[in-house]
C-alpha cells in the first residue's frame, strides 16, 4: 500500500489558482484551506502574483518559502501539465487536480495516462483530474467547494453534486463524513486504493461510495471485502449499464458501467451493501453505523395506534421480514403492564397507553428484547413527538429514550424507530443514543431488512483467478463440447461422424433412441440439423441423407438420445465482464428462460458449495428438489457442473462466452446437451 | 344520497364533554369549534355546568337557547348511548362521536349498531364512533385534535394518527386538506358515502383514503370509480390481510382486511391509485395534483451534472419508464444552446453549463417538451439551490421557474423536479406554479412511473353483480363440472360411468386413448383415482378394477385424452372475497402455478375482452403466443373459459371457491382437465 498520508494530512498547502473571486474554485479551495491554517502552512499561488484574500499570492510553486506536501490544482486546462511538472519539481509528495477537461479537448485519456505517469515516476500520488477535492475531518483537511458535515463516513465519490447531496442528507441524519475523496478521472490514485486508505483510517467507521467506473473490479471487489472483514460496511451507489446508462457515462467520463448482475455478483462476493440513490444510501449507512445488524429476521412492532402498528405490519411482510406471534407468556408480561384496549399479539398498539403512561414504550421494548423472540423493535409513529404535551412529558419522552438506548445495547438487538413528527430534539438525542429515526415507515423498514441480511449473510469472497490456459481460437460446438468435457462438465455419449456408416455404428455403440447432429451451424435447431428420438438405423440414415442434401455439414454427431422427460433443463454460462472478469450464471433452461429470467449469478470460478447455492437459490429451485410429489433431482450434479464451467471460463479470457444449454439435470446426475462458445 | 351538509357545514354546533384540560379532547374540540365562531354559532356543553374557557358550559344540550345542527360528543363511554338521545331530542342533525370503546367493553358492534339505528330513525347522520372528528377548510369547521394544512385533498381517515402524520407530510410538500373525515367504526356513515359526498364536494380535487375496513367493497369500489371518473383522483392507502396484519386490525377495530390482490382487483377496477405509506400517498397526491398524468412512458432527465443524470436515469429504467434516444434534429438543437461539454442525448447533462447560464434549464425543458419526443422531463440534482449563488442568480431561478411552468402548461406534458437542497424559496415557487418537487429521487421517478400508469390505464370499471342463481349444494368433481359446462366452460368428452362395461363402451364412443377417474375422492391423483393414457380397452379394464379394488369408488368418468403435450395448462378459477364478493383469477397451471406465482386477478365477472387482457398479462403469457418459434395457442378461448367461470362464480355467492386446474390450451381451442368446487 502506498502512503496517502500527503493527500489526507500534509504538513503544508498550496492552493494553485488561488481567486478573490467568489464564484471560483479558487477562492473556494483557499477558504477552505485556511480553515486548517492553525494545523498547518497554507500557501496561495495565483500566476499574476500581488494579493488573494489579503495574503501574499505567489507566482509558482517554486517561489514558496519551503516545499508542500499537497499542492491542489484549479488552473485553466491548458496550464495543467506544466503546473504539474512545476509542482514535481517543487517537491510536491500529492497533487490534487480539480481542473477539468484536456487541453486539446477530445484527448482526455490520452493527457492523464501522461499525467499518472509523470506523477508516479516521481513518486508523487495524483487525485483527479476532474475532481471535487478531498476533506478530512480529523487532519482539518478541507479543500472541497462546500463545508461538511463531519462524522465517521468516509466517502469516497466520483461525481461532486452527489457528495454535496449524500452531504445534506447525512447532515439532517446527524452523520457526516470523517473523510470525503473526489476521485475524478482516477488517472493515479483509484477508488480501491483509497477503499484501503479508509479501512486503516480510525475515524472512518463506514465506507461509502458512488463510482462510474470500477476500474479493476476484481481489486476493486478485493479491498471492499477486505474493509468488510475489517468490520467497516461498504455501501455503494452504483449505476448499471443500460442504453440510456451507458450513454450518460460514456458522455460523462468516458467511463464504462458495469452492468447491473455483475456489480449486484461482486457486491456478494465483497459483502458490499449497494444503493440505488443518495437517501437509500444515507438512511443504509444510518442503520449500519448506529443498529449494526440483525441475527434474524424477526421483528416486533410497537405503535401507538393501531394505524401505524397495520402500515408498518404490512410494510415488513412485503420486505421479506417476520413479525412472529409472540408466546403467551410475553403477551401476559405485556398485557399486565398495558391497559386493556392495547394490543399485544405483535405489532404491540399501546391505543392511545403511550399517552397515558409513556414509559410503557419502554418497558415493552425491554420486554420485547429480552424475550429472545424478536430480532428487533421497530416503533412507528407518534413516538418523537411527547414534547408537544408539555415539559413534564418533554422529560419523561427524554428518559424513555435513555431507556431504548440502554435496552438495545445490552440486548444486542437493535431498536428503530419511525416517527411521524418534523425534525423534534427526541429525534436528534435519539439518534446520539445509536437508535436510528426514520421519517417514512418504508425506509425504516428497508433498513431492517438491510440490518437483517448483513447479519445472515457472510460475504461468498472474491475468488483467485486461476492462471490462463491455453488460449482457444475456434468455437464450434466440438471445441466447445471437448473444452468443458475436459474442465469436467459431463456431456452425453457422442461420437463424431462424417458418413452414413459411421454413424450407423456409432449409433449401434450408444444405443438406440440416438440424436444426429449437423455441425458446423450456428444455430442448429432452427437450421433443421438436429433430429430426435431416431429409434432405428433406418431413421437415422433417414436424417443423415436429408441433413447432408439441405446443409452439407462438415460433420456430424451422433449421441445417445437423452432422457428429456425424466429431468429439468437448465443453463449453465458465463461471461467475461469488461470491469469484474469471468461472472457465471445458472438459470432455468428451455422455454423459461427468457419468461422467467430466474438466474444466479457469481463471480467466478464458483466452488461447488457455491454454486449449489446459486442453484438453491433460484426461483425454479423446487422444480429441483422435487416439488408436488416429483422425484427430487441431482441438484449436487447441476451444481458441479456449474463450478467446473465456472473454472474452465476462469482460465480463459478470451473466451467472452460460454454457455451449456441445456444442461439436463436428472435423478442421478446431470448432462450437457449442447454447448457454445463466443470468442472476444 | 343523504344530505351531509349538516356534518361539513353546520349551522351551529356543540362540543358535549367541553373541558378547560388542555390534554382532553374536550378542549381541543372546543378550541377548534371556536376558531369558526364568525361562520356559526359555538356552544360547550359540560353536566358539571359553570364555565369552559371562560364561557358559559351548558349542562345539556337540551338546555341551549337554539337547536345546533351538529354535536360533537366527548364524553365518557358510560354516559354515550344517553347523550345521543338527548342530541336527537334536542334536534341535531349530525353527531359526531369521539367517544371510543362501549360502556360494556367487548360489545362495541351491538353498541354501534344500537347506535347507528337510532340516529338513522330519527334522520341524524352519525360519524364515529372512535372517531378523530372532522374538517371542512372552506366551512371553517375544525373538530379536530390538531390544527390541519389547508388544501385541496379530501381525507377520509380510519386512523388519527396516520391522519396526523399525513397532513405534517402534506403541509411539507404544500399541500393540505380541502376535507378531512376521520370514520371511526362506520356505524352509520362509512367511506363509501364520504367518497360520493368528496366527488361532489368543488374544493375537493383529490380524495386520499386510509380504510382497515371496506364494509360493501363493491358499494366503495363504486364511488371510487364515480370519482375519479368525475375527474378527482382517489388515492387509497391500505393494508393488505396477512398474519399479522390481520392480528392488528382484528384487535384494532374488529375489521377484517382484504388481502392485497382483492384490493389491488378493485383498484383497477375503480381506477384507484394504491399506496402503502403515508409518504408516497403524499407523493402521488402530489405528483396526480401537479402534473396530473403522463400520456407515455418516454421521460427526458435533465441534470448539471453526470452523477445525478446516471442515477435518475438508472431508476427510470428500474421503474418501467423509457428514455427515448433523442432525434439528431432535436439534439442538434439542443447542442447549439449548450456548452460543448454539456452531452444532448438523453438525459441531457448541463454538466456546468447550469452556473453558466441559468437559463439554459429552462430553454432546454422547452424544447424536449415541444419537441413531442418525450412525454414529461424530469429536472434532478442541483436546480433549486443556485439562489445560494446570490441575488442576480436568485432572480434569474425564478425566472426559470416561471418559464418551466409555462412550458408544462403549454405542452401539456409535465415537468417534474428532484432538487438536492433543503427546502428553499425555489421548491416553494415551482410547488405554487404547480410543478412537483421532491427531496430523494428515487420518490420522483416512482411519482413519473405512477403519472404514466395514470395516463395509459383506463379503468376497467367495477362489475355488476348477477342476480343470484340456484344455489349449488354438493361441490363433487361432476357438480362443478356440469356447473361450469352449463355456464359455457368447454371440457373434454366425458361419461360418468359404474361398470366396467359402461366403461368400455364410453370409451368406444369417444376414442383411444382415455383417462379413467374415480369419482368421490378429494384429490384423485394424490389418491391413485386417476389413470392417464389407456390406450385399448384392456389397458381401461384393468385400471377400472385396479381402482375398484383399492378405492371402490361411488363411479368412474371415462373421458377422452387430452393432447397434454400440445398445449399449456392454465389455471383458472375465483373465489368470493369477503369484501369484494367475486374475484377471478387466471395463472399458468401445473408444477409452474406455485413456483411463478404469475396471477391475473379481476373483480368479477369478467367479459371476454377483459378476460384476454388478463391472460395478456400474465408473464407467461409468451407461451401463449407462440414463444421460441412454437405455434400459437388459442388464448381467445382460455379467455373465453375464464370469463364464463366468472359468471358462474358471481351468480353463486354460496361458493367459496371454484376452480378449473388444469385448463388446457391449445392450438384451437381450450379444455378444461379437472373442476372443484369449494362451497362457503
Amino acid at each position: 500500500m502506498r502512503d496517502l498520508s500527503a493527500l489526507f494530512d500534509p504538513d503544508g498547502v498550496a492552493v494553485v489558482g488561488a481567486s478573490d473571486d467568489p464564484v471560483k474554485w479558487g477562492n473556494w479551495l483557499a477558504r477552505g484551506a485556511l480553515r486548517g491554517e492553525r494545523r498547518r502552512r497554507v500557501y496561495l499561488v495565483n500566476r499574476r502574483g500581488g494579493e488573494v484574500m489579503g495574503r501574499r499570492a505567489y507566482r509558482a510553486l517554486g517561489e514558496l518559502p519551503e516545499p508542500a506536501e499537497l499542492a491542489v490544482l484549479a488552473v485553466p486546462p491548458a496550464a495543467l501539465e506544466p503546473t504539474v511538472d512545476e509542482a514535481i519539481a517543487a517537491g510536491v509528495r500529492a497533487l490534487v487536480v480539480i481542473t477539468a477537461g484536456a487541453a486539446d479537448g477530445d484527448a482526455g485519456g490520452a493527457r492523464d495516462r501522461a499525467l499518472a505517469e509523470r506523477a508516479r515516476s516521481a513518486g508523487v500520488v495524483l487525485l483527479g483530474p476532474n475532481c471535487l477535492g478531498v476533506f478530512d475531518a480529523g487532519a482539518e483537511l478541507d479543500l472541497v467547494s462546500n463545508e461538511l458535515p463531519r462524522g465517521t463516513i468516509g466517502l469516497i465519490s466520483q461525481s461532486g453534486n452527489l457528495a454535496l447531496e449524500i452531504g445534506v442528507l447525512a447532515a439532517e441524519a446527524g452523520l457526516g463524513f470523517s473523510r470525503f475523496v473526489s476521485v475524478g478521472n482516477q488517472a493515479d490514485v483509484e477508488a480501491a486504493e483509497l477503499i484501503g486508505e479508509l479501512a486503516a483510517h480510525a475515524a472512518t467507521e463506514l465506507i461509502a461510495i458512488y463510482v462510474e467506473d470500477f476500474r479493476d473490479g476484481r481489486a476493486f471487489a478485493a479491498a471492499a471485502e477486505a474493509a468488510t472483514g475489517a468490520g467497516k460496511p461498504v455501501v455503494l451507489m452504483a449505476i448499471e449499464r443500460s442504453e440510456a446508462t451507458a450513454r450518460v457515462v460514456a458522455s460523462h467520463t468516458g467511463a464504462l458501467a458495469s452492468d447491473s448482475a455483475a456489480i449486484d455478483a461482486a457486491c456478494r462476493a465483497a459483502g458490499i451493501v449497494r444503493v440505488h440513490a443518495p437517501q437509500e444510501l444515507v438512511d443504509v449507512a444510518d442503520g449500519l453505523l448506529r443498529a449494526r445488524a440483525m441475527q434474524g429476521r424477526r421483528v416486533a412492532v410497537l405503535t401507538d395506534g393501531g394505524g401505524h402498528a397495520g402500515v408498518a405490519a404490512a410494510l415488513l411482510q412485503r420486505a421479506g421480514l417476520e413479525l412472529p406471534r409472540l408466546s403467551d407468556g410475553l403477551r401476559a408480561e405485556l398485557r399486565a403492564e398495558l391497559p386493556p384496549t392495547s394490543a399485544v399479539s405483535n405489532p404491540v398498539d399501546l391505543a392511545g397507553g403511550g399517552e397515558q403512561d409513556i414509559r410503557s414504550f419502554d418497558r415493552t421494548t425491554r420486554a420485547l428484547l429480552d424475550s429472545g423472540e424478536v430480532d428487533a423493535v421497530l416503533i412507528s409513529g407518534y413516538f418523537g413527538g411527547y414534547a408537544d404535551y408539555g415539559e413534564a412529558m418533554r422529560r419523561d419522552e427524554v428518559a424513555v429514550i435513555e431507556a431504548l438506548a440502554a435496552a438495545a445495547r445490552s440486548s444486542g438487538r437493535p431498536v428503530v424507530v419511525q416517527t411521524m413528527h418534523p425534525p423534534t430534539e427526541a429525534a436528534a438525542l435519539l439518534r446520539r443514543r445509536g437508535v436510528p429515526v426514520f421519517r417514512a415507515i418504508e425506509r425504516a423498514v428497508d433498513v431492517c431488512a438491510r440490518l437483517a441480511e448483513r447479519g445472515e449473510r457472510r460475504p461468498e469472497g472474491v475468488p483467485a483467478l486461476p492462471p490462463a490456459a491455453r488460449a482457444v481460437t475456434a468455437g464450434g460446438y466440438t471445441e466447445a463440447r471437448a473444452l468443458l468435457a475436459a474442465g469436467g462438465v459431463p456431456f452425453v455419449a457422442a461420437r463424431t461422424v462424417a458418413t452414413a456408416g459411421d454413424a450407423t455404428a456409432a449409433a449401434a455403440e450408444l444405443g438406440y433412441p440416438v440424436v444426429l447432429k449437423a455441425l458446423g451451424t450456428l444455430h442448429k435447431s432452427d437450421a433443421g440439423g438436429v433430429a430426435l428420438g431416431l429409434r432405428d438405423a433406418a431413421e437415422l440414415g433417414a436424417a443423415l441423407a436429408d441433413m447432408q442434401r439441405r446443409l452439407a455439414p462438415a460433420a456430424f454427431t451422433v449421441e445417445r438420445m437423452a432422457p428429456l422427460a425424466d429431468g429439468v433443463e437448465l443453463l449453465v454460462g458465463a461471461r467475461w465482464d469488461a470491469r469484474f472478469g469471468p461472472i457465471a450464471l445458472v438459470g432455468l433452461g428451455g422455454l423459461f428462460t427468457e419468461i422467467l429470467r430466474d438466474v444466479s449469478v457469481a463471480l467466478a470460478p464458483v466452488d461447488e458449495r457455491h454454486a449449489l447455492a446459486m442453484v438453491a437459490a433460484l426461483r425454479a429451485a423446487p422444480l429441483l428438489s422435487g416439488a408436488r410429489g416429483r422425484p427430487p433431482l441431482d441438484a449436487g450434479a447441476a451444481a458441479g457442473a456449474l463450478a467446473a464451467l465456472s473454472r474452465v471460463a476462469a482460465e480463459h479470457p478470451e473466451i467472452a462466452a460460454i454457455e451449456v444449454n441445456p444442461l439436463l439435470v436428472v435423478r442421478d446426475g446431470a448432462l450437457g446437451l449442447d454447448a457454445r462458445i463466443e470468442l472476444a
